[in-house]
């Protein structure tokens, strides 16, 4: 080797440095790291820059930055069944000594008999008279504390994960990534806002006045001073399908410029926000991955994707392949 | 005059600049310039240090300070009658030409007429009648605009003013005061919701998002692509007496440690606010001031304060004396 001056040395040595020190500096500045390279992750990214620039020919301001989330399927799995169905199906076993008339009475006796065929003979009709049933009766207060104890306890089915470990790491990323670029994150779910709000600020860090949901009818009740929200078993609204946009425009009064869900009852959700001004950006989560997670789409009873997909691909929408796009797809997956 | 040598004469000078300066500075220092000095500027000020001052025994976390504020009547006047209600009349008149037939039907007939002895026959049973014709049939985004429009250019009978600037000059600063100290101020208000956005994030600087009312069924349309939220003449949530804590718990899952209001109809959502653990405040803005704004409460038809009255002397709520505790009334009064 020749011979250099001390300078060039020195400038070298730094250099050296640089380099060795460059992937460390990557990954700290790559933002969404359990995204794979690829148009998926590039598109989020490029939205997000292009509404971020202040000056830009896109530029949102933040009070503008709306981003709105479906949960079940989106934010986190839904399969065998609605994580809340499984919920209210140990609930009713755990209430039943209570209610002696269940034995005989659908769809709470194929409940109590652990008759999955039965159960699905009642249909959505047989599951929304069990959340009625479990969700009711009892105060807004003592029902979040029991929501919790379930959460606590359950294990599910097949991983015996708790339920809230079987969130989608990809999709905590992108909503850390939302907030950090001044993105207001609400769920907007199909699910009771209640239950969900349990575990919501927690888990995905969208704090209980973001979380916007099915809620049932609730009368304000003092006894003898005793105040409380008491839940009546009566749906006032139904956070699905074209409910979607009638709660985003109700509660949060705003449109979306971001919307992200998995399946039909999401399609109208998304269509609102995109039939906005400005850029916007509008995501499926498309559940590919049978090894890692769940495969399914059209003929799927449990967040059907057919209607959406068409959407999405017909508009240029942002559709996630799972088992292509994200790196990992649980907390606990090693990276 | 003795002669200073010019190192004091410099100090003295500094002295004097500082001595003229001074008022200046404690009025840049002191909140809530338009609240007289009293017992009741001192308990909202003492409850926002003690629940922002970190370590302290009331310390709450910013997330959790949450403060709901009535709408009519606390933060805007509401005399001869609520605001909305003459934004509705109008609107009848407006829309008359299209509707033949309220030329013989009540309560149209009695607004057309202006005959005001037939309206208030009607009671609150003709209002809501009112308020459904004239705020339905219509796009969400479409109403705001016409909001818009009529805050635009009514002016109030009595002042000549527009609406908008018959809003509480205190309570502005209230609203300032307490986002400086970290709180989220929502207006939790028997107003429709869509009319209370239209104006207030200019006025009040609340968010729509943070604005929560009366609201009305809505239907998500789609004409040939062409897509919008249409409004249906049915109340959904009549958000005024126990309806407030129930839309409270429904919409920011919280329960409030600081709420304002001024009559009847906002006594659940203080008794709802001053039942939760830790240091609370609930206030009453008492119209006592004839001479500036207007003086009624236990006998008034609009805005009637008498059971909350009561309540709130018995617990020692904090009551705005008008007269007494504000300086200025309105932001165009002389200060």
């Amino acid at each position: 080797m020749r011979h250099l001056p001390a300078r060039v040395a020195h400038v070298r040595g730094l250099l050296y440095l640089l380099l060795a020190l460059l992937p460390l500096l990557a990954q700290a500045a790559e933002p969404l790291p359990a995204w794979r390279d690829g148009p998926t992750r590039t598109a989020i990214v490029a939205f997000v820059d292009a509404v971020s620039k202040p000056g830009g020919p896109d530029y949102v301001a933040p009070a503008e930055r709306i981003a709105v989330f479906d949960n079940d399927g989106t934010l986190w799995s839904e399969q065998p069944m609605y994580f809340e169905v499984l919920f209210a199906i140990d609930e009713v076993k755990r209430l039943a000594p209570a209610h002696p008339q269940w034995r005989e009475q659908q769809p709470f006796k194929a409940v109590l008999d652990n008759d999955h065929q039965a159960l699905a003979a009642q249909g959505m009709d047989g599951i929304l008279k069990i959340v009625a049933a479990t969700h009711s009766g009892i105060s807004s207060d003592d029902f979040i504390a029991r929501s919790r104890s379930w959460l606590g306890s359950a294990k599910h089915p097949r991983s015996g994960k708790p339920y809230t470990e079987m969130v989608f790491q990809p999709m905590l990323e992108l909503l850390d990534y939302l907030r950090a670029n001044g993105f207001k994150t609400y769920i907007v779910s199909g699910g009771e806002v209640a239950f969900m709000r349990a575990f919501a600020e927690e888990v995905y860090g969208i704090p209980p006045e973001q979380v916007i949901g099915t809620t049932l009818a609730a009368s304000f009740q003092d006894q003898q001073g005793k105040l409380s929200i008491q839940r009546l078993p009566k749906v006032l609204h139904n956070d699905d399908g074209p409910g979607k946009p009638v709660s985003i425009d109700a509660i949060i009064g705003r449109r979306p410029i971001f919307a992200f869900g998995n399946s039909d009852g999401d399609l109208q959700m998304l269509q609102w926000t995109m039939a906005g001004q400005g850029r916007r950006l509008a995501g499926l989560v498309h559940h590919t991955d049978a090894q890692r997670e769940w495969a399914y789409d059209r003929k799927s009873n449990v967040g059907r994707l057919d209607k959406a997909l068409d959407q999405a691909q017909a508009k240029g929408w942002t559709v996630v392949d799972m088992a292509r796009d994200w790196r990992r797809v649980y907390p606990f997956d090693t990276p």
